[in-house]
């Protein structure tokens, strides 16, 4: 059988950036794609492009800025709205536990779509994505049963499917553990000092956000420091 | 039982424009989309802001030249792609065999998933489209099955629908034939003076594209002519 083709959604975070490594494992990745909506910065979205750089693949950003400002206006995300303080201070376990505030409207399904769109115009067999419904299990677009949907509406979405060969969606690591997830990143050689997970854009994480939080955690039980770089997390969220 | 809200996706062509009016039957519309994508011509465009005008309704035009560029750098339709003419000069019956060379890759795929984002940040209950097909067939996603399909899976997409409140995909024209349509939007007094269904971009319908012969149709079986303005189609299109 030939090697598949496939596009990776890639936001420039480490579930992202792993889940690219896996698409290599698994197939000949011809286009990585970044869907700009407007979050508060652009410092993700660099660390997209140096990702796709780093393994020499085509990166196609996508800007849909109206998104933002309409989620903006009506205060529909803490990613987006300049308003509003960014997730932090919440234990780990409250974490999972309701829809977070980071939530962002349809998000993924729009990013879905785009990718499902560019993926029947280049001719690509799969759609690749870091969708992870562990440690934010509060997303209800990062679950199986929401792929599986995916995977269902995907086979009447295009000619493709049409045909009877529908462009298939795939979430390596949708039910790893953020330790795990660096786990494999590290196995697979991913440029994971390259990635950025925190909520806020400084030159250094913030330490304090949700993301980072959980990110310091797993590189901890993977014994290593973050391979981005050294930055503090407060005593309190380090013995959680 | 309070009356719904309503998001509408709106093209400027005719099936959109009586899918509004019957939208206007059924919820409170709060808003009306168009989503640029890289069309040849804005036309379309201008008659969907005269149609929302026409209501009083806000209208959002969501800029996406990524796509149109990228479908027009690969030739994968010929409704943005500069190089492609238009597709015309067929018989009615050659026109629902096959999925037509106008098809956008996975276009209203994303439409939806726009309009879904929209219509949880603006707490709406329901998003309308002028989806038909019948007179187009050939649109995999323009048929029931899709729509069902999505409706399953804006079960799983978004926060309401995980509250268990999705957000519903409404088609009220999909079975309907193309006179069909002229006549409810004839009963519910829709502008249909406003709309434009012609491929081609100039002051008046070219009559010769697929579009154009499709409405001269639908009109006349309405004995009636467009009120659109006058314009001519061949004598070859009127006896088919």
């Amino acid at each position: 059988m030939p090697t598949p083709k496939s596009v990776v959604l890639l936001s420039g975070g480490l579930d992202s950036c792993v889940a690219l490594a896996c698409a290599r494992e698994e197939s000949e990745v011809i286009l990585t794609m970044t869907v700009a909506y407007g979050q508060k910065h652009s410092r993700e979205v660099e660390s997209a492009h140096y990702i796709s750089s780093h393994y020499s693949i085509a990166h196609e950003l996508i800007a849909l800025p109206a998104l933002g400002e309409m989620l903006s206006k009506h205060h529909a995300s803490a990613l987006v709205d300049e308003t509003e303080e960014l997730p932090h201070d919440r234990r780990m376990s409250e974490m999972t536990a309701r829809v977070p505030r980071s939530y962002v409207c349809g998000r993924n399904t729009i990013m879905l779509a785009l990718a499902q769109s560019f993926a029947e115009a280049l001719n690509a067999d799969e759609i690749y994505c870091g969708f992870n419904a562990v440690d934010f299990s509060g997303y209800p677009d990062c679950r199986p049963i929401f792929v599986d949907a995916w995977n269902h509406l995907a086979r009447y979405a295009t000619k493709r499917g049409y045909e009877g060969n529908p462009i298939s969606l795939r979430a390596p690591i949708i039910n790893f553990s953020k330790a795990s997830v660096v786990n494999r990143g590290l196995t697979l050689k991913a440029p994971l000092h390259l990635t950025w997970s925190c909520y806020a854009g400084g030159e250094l994480p913030c330490g304090t956000c949700d993301s980072c939080i959980i990110r310091y955690h797993a590189f901890r039980e993977n014994q290593m420091s973050d391979p981005a770089g050294p930055y503090e997390v407060e005593p309190i969220y380090r013995g959680l």
